[in-house]
């Protein structure tokens, strides 16, 4: 048995998610650029790519750096990088190894980024409701304007409809995406600046979205899945390919006490969640309290015994890879890991 | 400038709260010894050693085995290990280079560890009201027993006040804390079995703990503080040691956008906190919206401007080390980082 805490990946699992998001978005004759700081792994993002996706999203320059120097060639850095000279410098390099575009969200970002990066592919980020980082739809055309006016190449624009990770939200938030992106469109076009990208998608929104507008999905956490999917109803628990295997160290209480700790799980847990995290094989378990080396759960019927092995499911599968140095790839059968593989994460703290 | 976000250590500061919990503690005639747990760095438990400490905590066999491999000799293991055959072989081998007790909870995990690991030295963790692991006060002679009976060597009892995580309650939970341990010693008593070592405390609870029954503590987040234990007023803003230094990379919406999310600061938050974490520099602002690379920050006056590095105080240092391989130890004059040193996060992933 592999010493617990550890990430386990379920290969058939994964495939199956990873060719069902490329049927889904393909069959809506979008293209599908994956967000791979959910894995930060090389070897999964070769079977995305295998699978049809068109190019890759990433959030930091760092990020980029990892995948461009495996040979990923058409990068989306989704973010609204404040480019300084260093990070100018390190932009530059990137575009030298690939088609590499990066986030816009207001005029002095994209002053910034042609005074260390002249001529860089920008794209203009878009506030669609989430009310996190991009400009209003109205203003869009504003910021492209002025990023044209510096020398950068303005390749459309884009949103993270961050707010449908909320119950019942999906539909209406992939609904309120396509509108924002189409009043971004026109904000451009006003200005004359024509869209050739209009990217949009998040994993829960990816299966409400229709051909017309975008042009491209970027979803992430799909391809691992966790509790958060789950509870939205945007996953079952049979495509979840992503568990954290923990060791039942304790029955204090009559409760089941795992060693999977915020520090392995991570420790997110949305208002709307029914926990910290899930049990795989035991779907009314609830872990109801989380410290950095213990998962408290509480479930009906008699609890797993001391020293056996239990599937954690995340509430957020890329913050728990974010602890990670490495997959064990393997097919579990109730009692025991078979594994096939080991995977590292490649972008393992490329966090800037 | 470094590329944010990035963990920064105050030295002045941290040299500060390790002297002051080590007068603290030393004043109350008691034993300090420190969780390294919330570090991970040899360098700052040498520090913590100079400074008095009698040993350390740690939370894993892992994190053992990297305090012991560089010289500290006396480590309790703060966790009910389930001790298998390949646990029992790395715990028999690092009792060949230190003093090493490991928690203990139930009479199966006490045979256990006496199966892998004959004549181990235990603690038998007690609950002192935070009900995650811990055998009651008045069923630790019981387990003790088990242990004696099973050939291991016990040393005395432990607990966790964890419930000192909450507004107002510190110095009632250090009270409870006295009494389950003053009840667990007469349990062991009761048994024949002495107690040579009573050992709690957490750093909310510690200033309130009284000689007595107790010789020794084990808070860990005091050496940095953070902002639960600032709102739990545990701590000032002057006793944060540590911080992320992030990028402002966004003004939508009117609020300020960092580029430090919950792969740099964790994302823990306790239904108390009044955010997501905070800005050392501007204590009325909170992080209200956090995820994996942006922080959302409300705050009175104007914002501080696109492209500027702003101080955030993570809710929880210990996740947020977690995350990291390094910390910049350095001087921060309100503009630039006089960097003094690098420090490796040196049990970084350690967790089994």
């Amino acid at each position: 048995m592999n010493a617990t805490p550890c990430l386990v990946i379920d290969p058939a699992v994964l495939q199956r998610t990873i060719d069902a998001m490329a049927a889904l978005v393909g069959g809506q004759g979008l293209d599908l650029r994956p967000h791979v700081k959910t894995h930060k792994c090389l070897e999964i993002a070769r079977l995305q790519r295998d699978a049809g996706a068109r190019g890759i999203t990433v959030a930091t320059l760092g990020e980029a750096e990892v995948f461009a120097a495996a040979g990923f060639d058409d990068i989306t850095v989704a973010y609204p990088v404040w480019v300084d000279e260093k990070s100018g410098a390190r932009l530059r390099c990137l575009r030298e190894q690939a088609s590499v575009r990066v986030g816009v969200d207001s005029v002095d970002g994209a002053r910034q980024i042609a005074r260390h990066c002249p001529a860089a592919q920008v794209l203009v980020e878009i506030d669609s409701g989430h009310h996190r980082t991009g400009a209003g739809p109205a203003e869009a055309g504003a910021v492209a304007a002025a990023a044209n006016q510096a020398g950068l190449e303005v390749a459309g624009v884009f949103t993270f409809p961050g707010h449908s990770y909320s119950p019942e939200a999906r539909a209406q938030v992939a609904a309120a995406e396509q509108d924002a992106l189409s009043a971004a469109v026109g904000s451009l076009s006003a200005q004359g600046i024509a869209s050739p990208v209009v990217s949009g998608g998040s994993s829960p929104s990816a299966q409400f979205v229709r051909s017309g507008v975008l042009t491209e999905l970027r979803p992430g956490a799909y391809v691992f899945n966790d509790a958060q999917q789950w509870e939205l109803g945007a996953c079952t628990a049979g495509d979840i390919a992503l568990t954290v295997h923990a060791t039942v160290v304790s029955h204090a209480g009559g409760r089941l006490v795992l060693d999977a700790g915020s520090k392995a799980l991570a420790a997110d847990r949305p208002a709307w969640a029914s926990g910290s995290g899930r049990l795989l094989d035991h779907p009314d378990a609830r872990i109801v309290m989380l410290s950095e080396h213990h998962a408290v759960c509480e479930l009906d019927g008699p609890l797993p015994s001391l020293g056996s092995t239990v599937r954690v499911v995340p509430n957020h599968c890329c913050n728990a890879v974010a602890l990670a140095d490495e997959f064990v790839v393997g097919n579990w059968d109730g009692e025991r890991l078979d594994e096939v593989d080991r995977w590292q994460v490649d972008a393992r703290n490329r966090n800037h």
